[in-house]
């Protein structure tokens, strides 16, 4: 598929009790990828937080989580942004197990993450800058 | 209201470098609410792994973030569990600021929460103890 | 003895997949009560940031891991300042488990901390506050 | 030099109201190099808890804070071991910050851990496998 996908190693830091990666630390990958998705397209946030001036701010997000990660796994986390007005981005975004040479990778979490602009000093919405309108709409994402 | 709350401080730990409280560190908050209601129906999740062997785990998570805490906030979270089926429960949750004496506390969280009831050796979906099953059925939450 | 304590829950969010606290999260746990025995002062850090704009680092630290904490411990983390020059101090901290009733903790954790005191804005160096200096130059602490 | 290194991009997840990494977090960093070195030798963490059995846990740590890493900042992280006994290893690490092409990195964090390996049922002392005495006693180390 077309969608930009990041690699992740699960780390003791990751797991919880049960021996698997902790529910809320899916949430960082996914960040990670959409701060690589960014990266790729040659922006990074602590730059577009001087100039221009933007920050990007968490403000929804669903999360189906279908099986679990564990320590060593090599994950892969895709990032599919969509079109969601002026000043808000959708990204939809999955994790994939690696499963090694030649076996199909197994899904374990689906995430729709809606992801606002705003402002960096006063925190208001802020129009999406143009590069990431243009991304949103169509066209080539990786 | 009768839904059941658990208070929070926040600390640095907690925030990121947007001086706000970092996006997934509020499933944790939504957590220790979840465990600290279960406690006070007298049950630890240390205990309900060895005696009847269970376990819990969140399968799917919406959550809608309308303002952000910031460091030394103190939060209240809430916790009002609802019917889903015989190996699940839906817990809806909110968290507030607490805005000092008399002043109205701040929403700023949304979530509804499913937590699936597994085995915690086969880690295959089992029923919700009795004492869970008639919580959410209605009745005395807090 | 006379030092400061500050209780702490463990939580899923703080063990790892050897079912028990991730060694450095014991970080977090002490960084809480030196925030804790700061507002048992009267002071906040968000507040200290403003006024006299001011803000505390962490610039070395020694830690000694004795026993594990798990799932569900009730801990106790003490905080004895000590003088270390003008412009930061030293803390001796020490987590115990609570036993409960009648029964003695456990140590589990003996660290040194050395916390600098930084100007908010410039982040250089910057003298203690007057009643900082006063506090950890002897004197009732608790 | 000789010392492993491994790399680590910082993100949002990693750092907190001060707009820097939170001083917990570099022990995370200083782990995923362990882990990796320990990779590089042929040994997945996972594979060692259930053959021979053991486990690696962190004893003690010492750590100096020099200068801060901030978001996005690209970073190193060395792991150097040392013998320490016939149960237990010592790891030099450091943490540089990446410059970028050509310019000297800068030193961000010092750190010595003591790691002991422990059996993975009893969690009892259990001796090092002997490709870990033999790689901490001399020999090439990457």
């Amino acid at each position: 598929m077309s969608a930009f996908t990041w690699p992740a190693r699960v780390y003791w830091e990751d797991t919880d009790g049960g021996a698997i990666v902790y529910h809320a630390d899916y949430l960082r990958y996914l960040e990670r990828a959409r701060t690589e998705w960014l990266r790729a397209r040659g922006h990074s946030q602590r730059a577009l937080a001087r100039d221009p001036g933007i920050l990007f701010t968490v403000v929804s997000l669903n999360i189906d989580y279908r099986a679990a990660a564990r320590l060593d796994d090599t994950l892969w986390i895709s990032c599919q942004p969509e079109a969601e007005g002026m000043a808000s981005m959708r990204f939809i975004q999955r994790i994939h197990r690696d499963a090694g040479a030649g076996a199909p990778a197994r899904l374990l979490v689906e995430a729709s993450v809606r992801v606002a602009c705003i402002d960096a000093r006063t925190r208001r919405p802020k129009r999406l800058p143009d590069f990431l309108t243009e991304e949103s709409q169509g066209g080539d994402v990786s």
